[in-house]
């Protein structure tokens, strides 16, 4: 049967690391999973409950497309909570996890050829959707001096999109406020529609997140309940879009969609009342992050991004390999620590990067410096 | 800020109908819902009780892309029990509803500008995923005495795939196996991809539904936990495809899903468990179906389409309407029933269609039919 060509999307090419340290456990071996991009700890106490009660009084059938109207006014609130902006419940889509606002707002504002840039290293699935999508991707290439953000000088004018991470996934670097500012007057000025990746916001460490909408209601921010809120497996996410584009999205969303899963919904309403369960996850994380950038460097990663959030750390490692993905296997193979290598983030300079994630509890991490040490000690030897 | 052409798909004509009847109810009136396409019944018990388990010990983070395997393996057991299919577990997609499913096909087999032909009346969202996609749908209209399904000859050559619905919606009406198997290697000489829409499978009253599986593996089967099942806002199906076609669509679904939402996918378990429950749903629905069949010509319904599946009838009300839309919102109106125009499935001739359900349960629909039987009494005074 036919095939068509937009289908033909690239495999996550850290499939092979995963697939051999899930073959190493499945042989009983003990791998550390510093190559996840989630947390370990299920949905929050408040969301379980919440939707434990529904189960028993509620059919839970289809919502509206744009999802709760009490989910959307929370995450409104929640904008005035984290960055003082007012913010119309309107404006909120409920969507089917970030992948499914990327899936709405790709098609509400895109056609067929038009061109979309991306920062280099960057979420791989951003240019797989645009081409599942028979939109272009257009790879920018950043620098670690500018935190491995794009800057206004490195957009081409031809673009009819540009997609921002900050947070940044594998970098977890952040775009302070005038750099998000001039990114958005200079796309806003080109009419380059500005999609801002918010998904990462909350797990912060040094200074708060900056997002889009503190500086323009013209833009299209995606979050999600997946990672500060600890809710990956349940496929619910939000988008705030402009005013101008509530009735585009409502229609792609009820064929596209119909809506996001009713019961991560009900759960997702609980998630909002957790933030106290929430920021105890951070400060978690807050303990791992400290002990790599302590124990890192010691034992020969020098090279490490500006850790600003998330919960990962991405290094060079040059001086180390020319092959990040033969080194993450030996990593995996002598010492038992599963890393990511750098290639699905970065098609041409992912090869002598990986990202290390510290979602996993403080001990596991703990552990995985452990071996780490050993790793590079033994290799110097 | 720029918005796509593509995004500019068409609204459910019927929502006027829908507001109206959620007006009237807010305004303390009593309406009868015949316009709805799902069941008023909860997901079933066993799904439930599996979910509200594994809250209490899961984390329930992201599946792989395809599925839990213990679900696939569950659906592959269906199609042996219902159609004494052998099917590899390994060719079972579990996707985000059968809107998902839609969306992986589409990107998996079309590419932008590629044409897919669809029958008139059929399911309105077909058409609106393919403008979103770039894909142009082709509207094939059917007649009456082929229980408004196409037939070989109405196919035009020039298409690249043919989505066929059996029971269709909003029809009811099902292809017999020759007729099916005619459809199936027509488009095979063709090189046209043949999707079949196998949604309402279970929903049976007089023979039972044929699955395209029956016929060829090289065929790509849609179906979902939504109807039979009951699970509507748990936006959980599933999608057979060709062994051909596995990698292309585990990749996209990775990139543009992740994953199907998990909590639904252990509801899911449950509700293979659940056969009885189930049928108690179809004894139901046949019930009500029964009553309305009935009564329905009684009072000037006559021209109703094969009533095979589903729980949808299709009612020609011509001799009755020139404009369905007016014609349901008088009925709406005068005597709290709502229905739905046709306008939605068939853009030429549904103007003088309506779509009846009966999803909701037997006292309901009996309630409805007493109030229909006095809007056409007094219509006709």
């Amino acid at each position: 049967m036919r095939q068509s060509k937009r289908g033909q999307v690239e495999p996550f090419i850290a499939m092979d690391v995963l697939r051999m340290a899930a073959e190493a456990e499945a042989a009983g071996r003990d791998i550390v999973h510093m190559e996840v991009g989630q947390p370990s700890t299920s949905a929050p106490k408040a969301a379980k409950r919440r939707l434990a009660e529904a189960l028993e009084h509620q059919p839970m059938g289809y919502t509206v497309a744009l999802g709760l109207p009490y989910l959307r006014e929370g995450i409104a609130r929640l904008y005035k909570r984290w960055y003082n902006v007012d913010l119309d419940p309107a404006r909120v889509v409920i969507t089917s996890g970030s992948s499914g606002a990327f899936q709405l707002a790709f098609t509400a504002l895109f056609d067929a050829g038009d061109k979309v840039g991306l920062g280099e290293p960057g979420y791989p699935s951003y240019r797989q959707i645009l081409k599942a999508l028979s939109i272009e991707p257009v790879g920018i290439p950043t620098e670690a001096q500018n935190r491995y953000q794009p800057t206004p000088e490195e957009i081409p004018d031809d673009l009819q999109g540009l997609i921002v991470a900050s947070p940044g996934n594998p970098s977890g670097t952040m775009l302070g406020k005038p750099e998000l500012e001039a990114l958005i007057e200079h796309c806003a000025a080109r009419d380059i529609a500005f999609i801002s990746d918010e998904i990462y916001h909350g797990l912060q460490y040094d200074a708060r997140a900056v997002s889009a909408l503190e500086i323009s209601d013209d833009v299209f921010v995606i979050n999600s309940f997946s990672k500060y809120f600890s809710m990956t497996g349940w496929r619910v996410g939000w988008m705030v879009v402009p005013e101008s584009h509530l009735r585009t999205v409502e229609r792609l969303a009820q064929h596209m969609f119909i809506c996001a899963p009713h019961a991560s919904q009900v759960a997702a309403l609980g998630a909002l009342e957790s933030i106290e369960e929430m920021e105890g996850h951070v400060a978690r994380y807050a303990e791992s992050r400290a002990l790599l950038l302590e124990e890192l460097p010691k034992m020969g990663f020098t090279r490490i991004a500006p850790p600003d959030g998330a919960f990962y750390l991405y290094a060079d490692v040059s001086e180390l390999t020319k092959d990040s993905a033969a080194f993450a296997a030996e990593i995996l193979e002598s010492v038992g620590v599963a890393v990511t290598p750098g290639m699905d983030f970065d098609p041409h300079r992912g090869q002598q990067t990986i990202r290390l994630s510290y979602a996993q509890s403080p001990d596991r991490v703990a552990e995985g410096v452990r071996r780490l040490r050993e790793f590079m000690a033994n290799r110097k030897a």
